[in-house]
């Protein structure tokens, strides 16, 4: 891994000035390009061993190049904020837009190479994040991202000649601190660690460049020709390129599918509806005080169909927190900032603190069912949503986060009688429009969308409840107690491991003919 | 203030279900009006007793209400990144976007008050604050914003009452604390602070509705019936009213301004030039480290014609600085976030946090040069902005943040031969664009709202340097070691207390004949 960075590699002051006119022009003519194409963003990872020129060598990229399109990314101890949000948040609320370079000096590598030095890991779990990050910025290419990654990498002499020259020059000498000095000890430790972490994170669409530090123009040269060579690499491809993906096949052999097999006759009589909502409503308001839940979040996705209820259901659960508790994410188009990162960048800006409860109404999936069936995304892209979503889902779990989804499901009948009484009562009839009438018409391709979902991310951890919604009473008590049984559950387990209750039936009866549905 | 709600207010169940269903009908219609016009934010405060009905109402607000629209803003502690940012910037952060509406559980207000009760501030400090606040809500209405503000108040013995009955209720129990009986022993206390507090702050502009509590039904309506009204009225103004402005009225009797005073010829060789540069930085990078600036923050505004040197300028102190310790914000158009937003918040939201810097590449001064030259926005807006942008730096300086306010000025004719030049080297080529050309037809309009600003915005505590910025090696020194004596003056202070020095001149030369500019 290190062995040709220990080679003494260097550049004269010639060669290097020699080199640099074009170096910069060409640089800034990328950069420019990028920012007008508006196409990518570009990560710049500068890591290494201490002393080895990082800071330097941030500094002569920002001489290089147009400040305007560059950011520096610094991650020292975590806020307060970014400590109550699971741990890969600090870098997503980091992220660049397209058009811009940033530059992490530190980065999502940091944490499990000091964990591992400090011995809070074992090489297993470090393998565990390598894997973890090895999908996140699987997914960043695939998003359209430029990630490149550089290790400094020093002999443990010239880490030591580096750390003493810096000390002796009084411009330098305040960055040597003993925490540096202290590292050199550990010098083997992260040797090996690193050498662990990079092989893994060495993937074809992010690999590392590791580059011999000790001379500085040899450093600098090297990362400013990479980073150059990178972008015009990027600007001349035509496409994103695509990780092979295989298409969706879905057999219907037997026309049953976990909506047909729903029971949307179910239904709840409002004097038990008053009664069990006043219940699970009451419970839902001791579980969010819960001294356990303080350093737990709880998020709730709603999916369903126009008019399945989910706005009411909502309404129901928000009416047994505080307000200053919880916040509904209304997720609609999203604004230009939000189109110009990464798909899931919008709901990591919403994730709830500690002790809060964030209500999504529609999702993180609409990637998968809107953007697929209307086409707002490429096969390629929805098809890799599917692990995405579950990677990102796993991330809120692992963090503490109490991840709970429901599909509300309505038939098609029920729809069209809601959408007609919408239409009749006044304060209702805003919520119809076109595109309501015309989504319609391609329930088929939405039903088949939603059976793909279910089948792609009910996880174990975060598994999907599928509600028959036909009847309103009963939808918004299968939600709400479905809601505590499932927070009760987690609280009794140590955040990280948020496996779900069994699916127990809400008490209910049969509806009498006359009020049944069309799909029976 | 209060006398008009303690009269025994109250609804009757029927006229409350009558007029229900109406008023819900109206507040979505105006809700949907309101986002598609995108005409405005809807800031609605929620103050009063504890006890008064504060969730309550706001959960009513949500079942009336369309949840996609409707944000609820609650602040308990400060975080520590809120916490490292002057107290505003917790609101700033959390402003609703045109066409939707924010309700605030908890406001600028609450920290006043509460500061009053506990003796922590004088009645004189609790004008000024008032003051504060009312220059802030001007503001915001005259950025467009609906700002709303309810006061619901419970006489000594109502209050009481209303904690009984929550407390007997085992739904609403928990939320009645130790703390909420506690304040019942200040009930006079926090009476004679709001009081006071709600007469000054009541102004035409965002006047109080005080509403009497103690009736659920009543206390509901009320807030509904004026919402909606405040809406209705808004969507029907034809434009924003504006408050009475005097034009800016500018006399040359002899040809002299703060621009045409500066002595342009003044040089500085390369030789003295290295030295002076390294001498400046190397103190530069020593006051950032000072142990008093961990609890400050330096904030540098760069404005200048094009080809000035800002950028060059920036470099040379971002040369000295850590580059996780500062982030250069290059102004450019807004995105359609900080469209919906006061013309303020991308500044708020780019603001440093303790112990860092933030290097702005133009700034919040766009308003009264290029949007007020070229028209962008109207004279009544850049007539306002020039106090807007006072409270703004005041704010930042009484907050401990240190700003340094630098215009770089230059020839024409020296801007001229700066556009050859730079068509001529490659890499710099892109940087002139035909917006630049344009730009110096308007040369003199620009140079007499150069002069406008600084007459305006050139406070005691935040003054502009004039950069004579025609030979680059005089002005990034100058500018530099402006940068080093106002950080040094400042960390001899307390925060809050940012004097600037005398503006002594730099070591330069007068230049020998040929280099001297068409403007002499």
């Amino acid at each position: 891994m290190f062995q040709s960075a220990e080679i003494g590699h260097q550049l004269t002051k010639a060669a290097y000035r020699a080199a640099m006119p074009t170096l910069r022009a060409e640089l800034l003519a990328a950069q420019v390009d990028l920012f007008e194409q508006h196409k990518t963003p570009v990560l710049v990872l500068i890591s290494g061993q201490d002393g080895a020129g990082k800071g330097e060598t941030i500094n002569v990229l920002y001489e290089w190049m147009d400040a305007r399109f560059l950011t520096t990314l610094a991650f020292s101890q975590p806020s307060d904020e970014e400590r109550e949000h699971p741990p890969m948040w600090r870098y997503w609320r980091s992220l660049p837009p397209k058009g811009r370079v940033g530059v992490f000096a530190g980065s999502w590598y940091s944490d499990p190479i000091r964990e591992r030095i400090e011995g809070a890991i074992s090489i297993k779990e470090l393998d565990a994040r390598a894997e973890q990050i090895n999908r996140f910025e699987e997914m960043l290419v695939d998003e359209g991202a430029l990630v490149l990654k550089f290790w400094f990498h020093l002999t443990k002499e010239g880490q030591k000649q580096r750390l003493k020259a810096l000390s002796a020059d009084p411009r330098t000498a305040w960055r040597v601190t003993q925490w540096n000095w202290d590292r050199l000890k550990t010098y083997d430790q992260l040797q090996d660690a690193a050498r662990h972490l990079l092989r893994i994170t060495n993937t074809a669409a992010a690999p590392w460049v590791v580059v011999e530090a000790a001379d500085d123009r040899y450093r600098c040269m090297t990362v400013g020709q990479v980073l150059l060579k990178a972008m015009q690499n990027k600007l001349a491809a035509k496409e994103i390129a695509r990780t092979p993906m295989a298409p969706m096949v879905r057999l219907d052999l037997d026309g049953r599918n976990v909506l047909s097999v729903l029971d949307l006759t179910l239904t709840l009589d409002d004097k038990p509806y008053k009664d069990e909502l006043a219940k699970w409503q009451g419970r839902l308001s001791e579980l969010v005080r819960d001294a356990r839940f303080k350093n737990r979040a709880l998020v709730c996705a709603f999916e369903g169909a126009d008019a399945a209820g989910k706005g009411g259901a909502i309404r129901r659960i928000a009416a047994a927190l505080d307000a200053r508790q919880y916040q509904v994410t209304p997720v609609a188009a999203p604004t230009d900032e939000e189109k110009a990162q990464p798909h899931l960048w919008r709901f990591w800006r919403n994730l709830p603190r500690h002790g809060h409860v964030a209500l999504f109404d529609r999702t993180w999936y609409g990637r998968v069912l809107v953007e697929r069936v209307e086409g707002f995304c490429t096969e390629a892209d929805w098809l890799r949503g599917y692990s995405e979503i579950n990677d990102f889902e796993h991330e809120l779990i692992e963090a503490g986060v109490i991840v709970v989804k429901f599909w509300l499901q309505i038939s098609q009948a029920e729809q069209l009688k809601r959408f007609t009484e919408r239409e009749q009562v006044e304060f209702k009839r805003f919520k119809i429009t076109q595109e309501d009438w015309r989504n319609r018409e391609k329930w088929h391709d939405y039903q088949q969308a939603i059976c793909d979902m279910v089948e792609r991310t009910s996880t174990g951890e975060a598994p999907w409840t599928l509600v028959e919604a036909n009847d309103k009473n009963y939808a918004r008590v299968k939600i709400l107690r479905t809601l505590c049984e499932r927070l009760e559950a987690a609280l009794q387990k140590p955040a990280g491991s948020n496996a779900p209750v069994s699916d127990k039936p809400t008490k209910a009866k049969k509806i009498k003919a006359g009020r049944s549905d069309s799909k029976k």
